[in-house]
């Protein structure tokens, strides 16, 4: 498995994904699943991965190709005018992916699924995100729906329930993303560091660094150990149940 | 689904178990999924259920006419010497369910599977607690793993993960419960109040008062409320990350 989330805050957007792929739990290595495309000045784009690798490195390459050969330039995640365009692009791309692999040859009884988000910004528009099926249909982020999330969503999502406020900053968005990937991986095996981040600036057109946080980092193991002891003490808060 | 959780503290046994069951979207109700069985000074039983629900009620039926009929009584969940044999009684009963509704007629695409916690204490041994899976078999609880989750399990699971403390009191037990429940509440259409509680006390061989609470009860409703500002207030404690 896998987790990635993608938040939109007021000032811009956040990613995150782990990197661990595995195919039962005797064979697992890292990978990349966030992938980043920009024209400094005018756009930028991350996409995230979850599900089959042989369908999202395919989707990642043919998304990758398209934008450099120029007989197929047209079209491609450099040139298209807007995000939802991007969007269907992409979920055409990863529909072709997927009916590709179910044509002819060797049958497999898992389904080559795969789920992806894709967001960024485009000159002339705001930053937005959508969350595309292995269908190649898709939704796009809302007020009321801030975030999306692939992969294993359960165990991270109550706290970003609870804590997600569009009027954070980048540095808060980033330590809450910590504490759901943290909370995660202490229950689930198959999502494990270490984790890819990427901050996009509203209307900045740039594509910041994008740092990998690993097994050793101190942040992330500070927040790791010092999350166990802070949610103690706000359980501590609570008032006591009274037992008869 | 459901949501079940039984812990094993020092002190005894704590089980929880939301109410709700579906079919669809359209079509749920409340449904009672906690049942304990007593010999007062001599025995207590709980057990806690998720799954095809006519599968459990049906487990949970043989079981209370076994109990009672005196030619079927044997062996009776009131009468088996240990919890071990009372959880294969349930686990071979449960399995019986399950094939007997594969036999003939017609056929469903759901599988009729039914997981079950079983917990309590018989004179003469300690208190323990064992998983039951569909095909009957079963685990125990452990010093390792103290607790058991059925159903919804994933959201409500890294707040147990990290709060969970052989020696906390039934009180503090019972709020990491609500909190857990909670969490898996906001989070997931198909776990809903009411809650029903059993809280047993080592070696006292009496079945307690099992409260149900209900969806307007004021404990439930300032745990809930608090929980959100608590879980604010212990992010904000932690370092923040720096974003260069």
């Amino acid at each position: 498995m896998t987790y990635c989330v993608g938040l939109r805050l007021n000032k811009g957007l956040v990613f995150m994904s782990d990197t661990r792929t595995n195919a039962g739990v005797d064979n697992f290595s890292v990978t990349r699943k966030m992938f980043t495309w920009d024209v400094p000045g005018e756009r930028v784009i991350t996409l995230m991965t979850s599900g089959n690798l042989a369908t999202t490195q395919s989707l990642v390459s043919l998304l990758e190709e398209r934008s450099k050969i120029t007989t197929e330039r047209s079209p491609s995640i450099l040139e298209l005018p807007t995000m939802f365009q991007i969007a269907r692009l992409v979920g055409s791309t990863l529909r072709e992916v997927i009916s590709d692999s179910h044509t002819e040859g060797q049958q497999a009884s898992s389904k080559f699924k795969a789920s992806v988000i894709v967001g960024g910004q485009i000159k002339g528009g705001a930053p937005t995100m959508f969350l595309i099926y292995p269908e190649g249909n898709f939704i796009e982020i809302t007020e009321d729906n801030p975030f999306f999330q692939i992969g294993e969503a359960k165990y991270g999502k109550p706290i970003l329930v609870r804590a997600y406020d569009p009027d954070m900053s980048f540095e808060d968005a980033v330590k809450l993303l910590i504490v759901s990937f943290d909370s995660t991986i202490k229950a689930n095996l198959s999502v494990g560091l270490p984790l890819d981040l990427h901050v996009y600036f509203q209307d900045s057109f740039v594509a910041t660094a994008r740092p990998r946080i690993e097994v050793d980092d101190a942040y992330y193991q500070a927040v790791s150990s010092s999350w166990g002891d802070a949610l103690r003490n706000a359980l501590a808060q609570l008032p006591s149940y009274n037992i008869d």
